[in-house]
């Protein structure tokens, strides 16, 4: 039992959980210091904060107008994202109940629901737990994943929201201070995220292997329900949370911006409470999920491959722990690529023996420790230059931006033309960065390699996560400093953090859809060795009908999310024209409008806007497993993978780079610049089109997508059993082959 | 030698080029009808044209001065297009030759340049002609279907460009009229390229047999030049057609409509002549070489794969040209779909045994005639589908298309929104259909079946041409109508056509995509089979790097075309502005501007600018092909078909729907529509900002992707047995293979 290893599988044993409460302890000091900013003026805090303040600056510093105002506009942004998340989780909570039981129901029915052990799959001459067992722990692990990331998503929203409006009010000593507490907060959300999968997942473990005991092959394929659990948790983060943000934004400018002729964020504009929640569960409780996802996925899809390689055949507990200890550095070396290189090196080569062998579709794989360094290296080399490709095509410092930029000039229709062009060009560096890593890892490692090329792509999935939050932190402080009156100059300083904070969402994306794409195949390698399939030929009917099918589907479901986001934002403005025609003074600011109101409509209208998106990616798994067989699925999975990440890059980074074109262009910075601008000249108005056209592109339908892939990746492994045993005599496409005989 | 056969070789060798006769007969008794709208005064048809429309309506019909100047215009567009297509073909020469020599030198490399024979591939015990002499073949077959692709071109160019002013004045006399004079140009076209492309490679087996006797293997292996030399021609059609006809439409625009205030087609304009060129470089020669291109590559798809089936083994030449039959029979019953379900059925019938094998990928597999008859029909059908659901989304008949009118009220974003997600939306139907043809002819008859259902959906490209052909010419005949000062009311009347011209192009671009869908995977089985591989399986990571980056290459050329356009089209916008600023009296309408300087930037840009994609198209499969092997390459050529024909089908559809939703509030023809307009109001703005998006989708980079999934098929098949004899052994993976070992 790995005895030949450096590190002792007790030590295994405390270094995960030593380093996920590291995290823990040192996202809540994070969190200490942004409490440090007091929004009340009675604390000692505030006064040092003051004391040492007015060194500095002095613009209405002292103002406690300004600071109650920021108080309260921070409130009702943190009761309506609450009000969203409350709401949201009875739907959650329905949903886990409905699929859990469709787990249980399905996975026990593989074995008709019988208490007797049986064969192992992958080694006959030993007895496994029975199915049914199995069908249960799976929908624990399920709803255990589910509520981790329930929890995670709600932390973040929470830490977001409590930092916003010290974000503006630290903006009035500085552009650094007010960067440091938007930062901050996203650290705070991206460590306790990253912390808290690891240890649950680390507990969950040790829990389940009391009743598995020697039955690895059993824990590890309960454990996939864990990833199923995150992942379907992101569908509703991402894909309502991406419509609920839309839907208040374009809501919000169609009727205030065009109608009515009121600057952005205006306070008398009703639905201006609700755009700001969006930005928080669109773009942090949504991206959370998605990436909490990702991170048990990949986690999962590892741990079900070693399970049934040398590592699981001889119960090698640390070698098995590998993925969960790169996790474990990951939250200790979040900071640099190349200290996560050395850690990775370092756990390679404690916790791995020299050589060892790997599951690889139906045979054994010998790989080297060595090699399964440089597949984790892969993936997160890959990850850094997919980030620094990002960030060239989405910044206003580069020329790609500029030249979007520049085509306002000749109208809104060039604008859209050159940033959909942009948008197809970034997609290719990435894809040969991903292309590379699956090469090298596949190549080494098998599936397995594929899935620890993804944990390392998110070992800096803290990181990820923080630069990720402080996007939409910096674009609330610019909303709360508009609404609570304050100067232009504090404005123009949350407005710099907010370009940074639209490339660094971009970056953050850009992270997300890569590591998504490594996810999925390796999601897709563990379904294909648990379904027993050993080729996926693309020269079979079966198979090729999967795939075009597949590469389809990433189209039909956007299709579905941009009209969901029409939809949502139809009924938007009819409740703000209501109100600015039923609410009398509203207009003149002697009366509030119905804050609450609003937030209500976006909640109802996004989660019910995500259904059909939803159904579509919960039940094409199903139906093509059971009805097409397991060799179509496999057609659809890769498919959908290939289509749907070039969809994904490519909406993201369009949508980026409007954005920034339009704020390159506000902002003045240079001569071309300034000879676009200023605000309200031809130029800019065809810039604001294309920003608002990149809205949905870039917050809803683009990063929708990577739920699309992962889920139906997942879905399937944790079904795979079900579609083996059921899936085979049904078939809709009997009667074709039987004519074909 | 298929003596059971109720139509004998003999019959064969009669009904074929009779049909294809039959076809150009027609097709030039079309052109005399056509003719007969005499452009000057002075013929006796000329007087009984007149007599006979006095009885209708007398608007302008004695008016010699219009007759005068629409002949005037004719002339000049028709030199335009003349002198746009003798200057690609110079670049057409070059490159013919050139390349023309690489396929001699790789294919003559394989076996050393020896002219002894050799064993057969797939029949060791037979002697086969030397690998030297289908060389040259393969060169001369190459040239074939380059110099047949070029005729067609040209002489469909020649009829369009002979017919727009004969619309315009048929005009005169109605709407009817018009339409039948637009609509047998297009016929003419259709049928000549039909029957002459048919016609051509009947030639050239009859001719080859001569010379390779009872090697049939070879000999069809020759015969796939011919599809090669098709397709490189749709290359020079479509992508530098279409960066000629956006560059010059795009340049007149945004000089004449936006900065000189003065209505399209204004005589005024420089660029006038080039935009009107641009519509028969682009839609007429392009479209042509397109289906062209198709044609004859899945007519050489079905034929290597059948030279390697029982008819090929046994010599059974009537069973061997049953694809040539089915298009033969297609030639006589264009009419109808169900016409041509019953002509198919008569063909199976009679040309084929009712047993056979076909070869599938190592393995001969027993198909039995009607087997072959469904795969036909379904193909046949499918196209019928696809139309109807191409029609229903881009017609202003039809809710789809009068939604995204509906959007422009909240302005030119939500416009640019609903129009994307309506071309997603539209590709989930002809998916399906594309789906289920490969699905049940890949069953029944592996990729013989899926060549053949290819060529059922070709079966009817005479009518496809001509409805795809009517766009151009109503354009066109609307333009000389503006030109020549004729009145509102004429005006109308070609508007009216070329509304319906929108839809048709946007028909025959979903009949040119979903073929390129059906013809590339045949080519990729031909290809697989000649290369001599019998599984590609997704879970290998060489293929599956492949699929990948071969789902990402469509997004690269996409960049590269839209790219073009912008780069050409800034170079007209230059020129434009240059006459307006220095030739006196232009404006005022008493100078005449220089039409052909326009005319030759728009040529020299577009095929200087497709240069770029164009080599990405042709170098990838060689590439790939050579330095990772045949594996690497087939998951490419898989990758791309199932991303491009998506990406094809959603840019068509969008940009046809944007034009028809400006054209729906332009017309005004409900009270909707007008509740909209008129010309000129926010909500036709920002429908002609969605109308100039489209452009360069619909007409460049979405068509363009048939030609990058087809050609780099066409290439590798021909190719196949070069990275066969040569690939193996270099392997840029050799170094990482070395290492996973």
């Amino acid at each position: 039992m790995g005895t030949s290893l450096i590190l002792s599988d007790l030590g295994t044993e405390i270094i995960i959980p030593v380093c996920a409460l590291v995290g823990i302890v040192f996202s809540l000091f994070q969190w200490f210091l942004v409490s440090k900013v007091k929004l009340s003026l009675d604390g000692s805090g505030g006064k040092n904060a003051f004391t040492e303040s007015l060194i500095e600056e002095e613009e209405g510093i002292n103002d406690h107008n300004v600071v109650q105002k920021c108080a309260e506009i921070q409130n009702a942004i943190s009761e309506g994202a609450t009000s969203f998340l409350l709401t949201e989780y009875k739907y959650v909570g329905i949903f886990m109940v409905v699929f859990a039981f469709i787990i249980f129901l399905f996975l026990g029915s593989v074995d008709g629901f019988s208490t007797s052990s049986q064969p192992c799959t992958y080694n006959i001459t030993k007895q496994c737990k029975p199915a049914l067992f199995t069908a249960i722990f799976s929908t624990v692990s399920f709803i255990l994943g589910a509520v981790t990331s329930v929890i995670s998503g709600f932390l973040g929203m929470k830490i977001a929201t409590y930092a916003n409006a010290r974000t503006t009010l630290e903006a009035r000593k500085g552009v650094g201070k007010a960067f440091i507490v938007a930062f901050r907060s996203g650290a705070v959300m991206g460590f306790l995220l990253a912390a808290n999968g690891l240890l649950v997942l680390y507990i969950t473990i040790n829990l389940f292997k009391i009743y598995y005991g020697d039955d690895w092959e059993g824990l590890f394929e309960a454990i996939t329900g864990y990833g199923l659990g995150g992942s379907s948790m992101a569908l509703f983060g991402r894909v309502a949370g991406g419509i609920y943000t839309k839907a208040a934004d374009v809501g919000a400018d169609l009727v205030g911006k065009v109608e009515r002729n009121i600057p952005e964020d205006d306070p008398r504009n009703p639905a201006v409470i609700a755009d700001n929640v969006g930005d928080n569960v669109g773009d942090i409780a949504g991206m959370g999920s998605d990436l909490f996802g990702s991170y048990a996925e990949s986690s999962c899809a590892a741990l079900v491959v070693a399970s049934i390689s040398s590592f699981g055949n001889n119960h090698e507990f640390t070698s098995m722990m590998y993925p969960l200890l790169i996790s474990s550095v990951g939250i200790l070396l979040i900071i640099s690529t190349i200290l996560m290189t050395i850690g990775i090196a370092l756990v390679s080569w404690i916790a791995l023996p020299s050589s060892f062998t790997i599951f690889n579709f139906g045979a054994q794989k010998e790989v080297k420790n060595w090699q399964l360094f440089l597949c984790v290296c892969v993936g997160l080399w890959a990850g850094l230059i997919i980030g620094f490709v990002t960030e060239y095509y989405t910044s206003n410092a580069y020329s790609p931006v500029q030249d979007v930029a520049d085509s306002c000039r000749t109208g809104a229709a060039t604008n859209v033309i050159f940033g959909l062009a942009l948008g197809y060009k970034s997609v290719i560096i990435p894809i040969f960065a991903i292309a590379i890593s699956i090469f090298v890892s596949f190549t080494f490692a098998a599936m397995y390699g594929v899935a620890v090329a993804a944990l390392g792509m998110l070992s800096t999935i803290a990181t990820g996560l923080a630069i990720d939050a402080y996007g939409p932190i910096s674009d609330n402080a610019g909303g709360i400093a508009e609404m609570a009156g304050m100067s232009h100059r504090i404005r123009e300083r949350t407005d710099a953090l907010d370009a940074a904070g639209n490339t660094t969402a971009a970056i953050g994306k850009g992270f997300a859809i890569g590591s998504a794409a490594l996810v999925s195949l390796a999601l897709f390698g563990a379904f294909v060795s648990r379904a027993e399939i050993t080729t996926v030929d693309v020269l079979t009917p079966k198979v090729f009908i999967g795939l075009i099918v597949g590469a389809m589907l990433p189209y039909w479901f956007s299709a579905m999310t941009m009209k969901s986001v029409g939809s949502a934002a139809l009924k938007m403005v009819e409740e703000v024209r209501r109100q600015f025609n039923t609410i009398p003074g509203l207009m003149e600011g002697t009366a509030k409008p119905d804050y609450a109101t609003c937030v209500k409509i976006s909640t109802d209208a996004s989660i019910k806007e995500m259904i059909p998106p939803g159904a579509l990616v919960m039940l094409t798994p199903l139906i093509v497993g059971y009805f097409f067989g397991v060799e179509t699925l496999s057609g659809v999975l890769a498919g959908s993978l290939v289509s749907g990440v070039q969809i994904a890059i490519s909406a993201s980074n369009t949508g980026g780079a409007w954005d920034n074109a339009k704020k390159y262009i506000e902002a003045g910075a240079s001569e071309h610049a300034r000879s676009l601008g200023p605000k309200g000249s031809d130029p800019h108005k065809a810039a604001v089109i294309g920003d608002t056209v990149g809205d949905p592109l870039k917050d809803t339908s683009g990063p929708s997508l990577n739920i699309l892939i992962k889920l139906m990746a997942v879905e399937s492994l944790v079904f795979a059993p079900f579609f083996a045993a059921h899936g085979v005599n049904v078939g809709a496409f009997n009667f074709l082959e039987i004519c074909a005989i």
